[in-house]
């Protein structure tokens, strides 16, 4: 393939790098920079996963993955998100990541084109490149006050040639939660136009404010258009194991499944084997990092607002995505002095989107005495 | 991307999900179908993989892969395939089979001609289309009489446009090691070319014929272009985990590590950390398994033989291609008459080459009673 110039090394990695760079010297970071949940998955499922390798669950299985998971998930995605799907729509991937590429590669001619709402996840741009280096990108950015949908800007950008939109909701970086009515205009615009939905909902259960997290594939209109993507990194400790899923359009089928038997194989056996039953376990280890997350979001926005820094405070996710502007520095410049002088990693605005330069993104995923530190040195930065 | 013609779903998986569904319906099948080793991991790795998840490596980690294991595969790589790599050369991925599509998405170009030698792995032709949809196969055939490389073929197949070769020794499907003086020849006639070499070595430790392995990458003259691929999931009993890995030229690295991090993030921290030392344990296991090999690969000869069948006898791998001309069915309606009346499960030839439409491949992975139950069955539908 063509490796295009949109497809970089990630700027959240490069930023991580440096700051390990630090510590390696002996230097204390204040790591506000990656979205990486600071517990261990549940010790019922490690031991789970290990019983299954020992029980011999180390051979090739399904390529679309394990029948009991991929039954397991469907359950789960029929009673919570009311999306009407069965067994044989789930095909399990490494990580939610690579569910979206391959979602990509299965539905992108050349000259298609994909509507991306900007800022995002610093993987879709280089992503959509990799898939189809000739994808056309329309980028549609989130309005500045609230990060709301753009409603007009998103009409504009839909044209014959629009492939698929990818959404992501609760958002990395901007912390916004699409609401229902949010969700009703995108798929009345696109319903009768054949146009795909990749809906990544990796950060469902981390919502901690006051909107429901809402499926858009549980939308009869659209429903077989929609590629539904999550995973059990963030919610579950296991952002290294790299197990994630999607829903698979009736009609991309076939795609998908010849991919990932080309690129895969199958999903690591023991560990699909062990993870069976992880959404019965008991959860309220989430509502409490939701609690933790709520707190450091309302925190983060006050200290902030307060440095005279605008904020939107986040509704869930891990991130504030913080506008910067006011500092008079763009995002790459003010990351890496910010590190320099301070010593708190965050991500520069740029990461996400051509037209986010003066916005930083703040992650809360770690520890409150972390972030408190991490805070503090920004607030000494920008004063 | 363009899904072409090519990219079908593997022949070898479709003709074990027969086989399933035949066993599912109480059948009992001879089963010589999948390259699969019957053996489970060492217990001492199940055992290690299980501590590190225990002990917390369950985060984020290096896309191109956890250090530590990447210095330990490059020891191994240095001291037994006389490669001279570093730890940063080291790639790992998700099985051999990914690291051979990263190696292809990272090289080729519109246009670009690959040198594929035939009869080859299912996945090649796949992976070649799906790196690249406007890549140019040329296959080069095996001699029949003992699948020794044809350099006329060879020669004659190289243009200014050859972006790579791949070649497989031991071979998967004709149980050919290539010789050294054949190496010495191929990399003769590349070598000042700039053309790329995959090197696809995942059966190395499964060689019991009289021929060493001989890695390409230890050659200084095209040791800079040389992709080795290996992996852990044939030697070591564990197929499903799917851990692979690959060296990669300086040239290339910051390609593939662009391609990991979008498409990988990292492979499972835990198993690459538990992995750390595999190759210093108690390895006895794969000297039987290899007798094992070479009893089944004379007695498969033998008894072919005398039922009128012309066999190649292996050196190495998991596989007989067996010429099945005599009797004048073409490879997938012996496969399937095969299956159905005999309840063995081989794969077709033609999975492995559009011009070996008449061989079937027997797998000799699993044990001595199903070989030979599955043999017997093979004699009884030719004789």
């Amino acid at each position: 393939m063509f490796i295009s110039k949109e497809v970089q090394p990630s700027a959240t990695l490069k930023f991580s790098q440096k700051a390990r760079e630090k510590v390696s010297k002996g230097e204390v970071i204040y790591s506000l920079g990656l979205g990486e949940p600071d517990f261990n998955p549940p010790l019922e499922i490690v031991e789970s996963v290990y019983e299954a390798a020992k029980k011999g669950f180390n051979k090739y299985g399904n390529s679309m993955g394990l029948d009991s998971l991929r039954s397991h998930i469907a359950q789960k995605l029929q009673k919570e998100n009311k999306i009407l799907c069965e067994k044989d729509d789930i095909c399990i991937t490494f990580g939610a990541k690579q569910a979206l590429v391959l979602a990509l590669m299965a539905i992108l001619h050349p000259g298609d084109e994909v509507i991306n709402i900007s800022p995002c996840y610093v993987s879709y741009v280089p992503q959509i490149k990799i898939a189809e280096p000739q994808a056309v990108i329309k980028n549609v950015d989130l309005c500045r006050k609230d990060f709301s949908l753009d409603f007009d800007a998103f009409e504009a950008a839909v044209t014959a040639k629009t492939k698929c939109i990818i959404l992501n909701s609760p958002n990395n970086p901007s912390g916004k939660v699409f609401t229902r009515s949010e969700f009703d205009r995108v798929i009345s615009l696109i319903s009768d136009r054949g146009i795909y939905l990749i809906s990544d909902e990796i950060y469902e259960y981390l919502n901690f404010g006051d909107c429901d997290t809402v499926s858009p594939g549980s939308y009869r209109d659209i429903a077989d258009r929609v590629f539904t993507i999550n995973g059990f990194s963030k919610s579950f400790g296991m952002t290294g194991w790299r197990i994630g899923y999607m829903t698979v359009p009736p009609d991309q089928r076939k795609n998908i499944n010849t991919l990932v038997q080309h690129i895969n194989t199958n999903v690591t056996s023991f560990i699909q084997k062990g993870l069976v039953g992880i959404y019965d376990i008991d959860r309220s280890f989430l509502s409490n990092y939701n609690l933790h997350l709520r707190k450091m979001a309302g925190y983060i926005a006050g200290e902030l607002d307060t440095a005279g820094l605008k904020v939107v405070e986040p509704q869930g996710g891990l991130f504030c995505f913080v506008d910067v502007s006011a500092i008079g520095l763009k995002s790459d410049a003010f990351a890496t002095a910010l590190l320099e002088e301070q010593n708190v990693a965050v991500t520069p605005g740029i990461a996400f989107g051509d037209n986010w330069d003066d916005y930083v993104r703040i992650s809360f995923a770690g520890k409150e005495e972390e972030i408190v530190s991490g805070i503090e040195g920004i607030k000494k930065f920008v004063l």
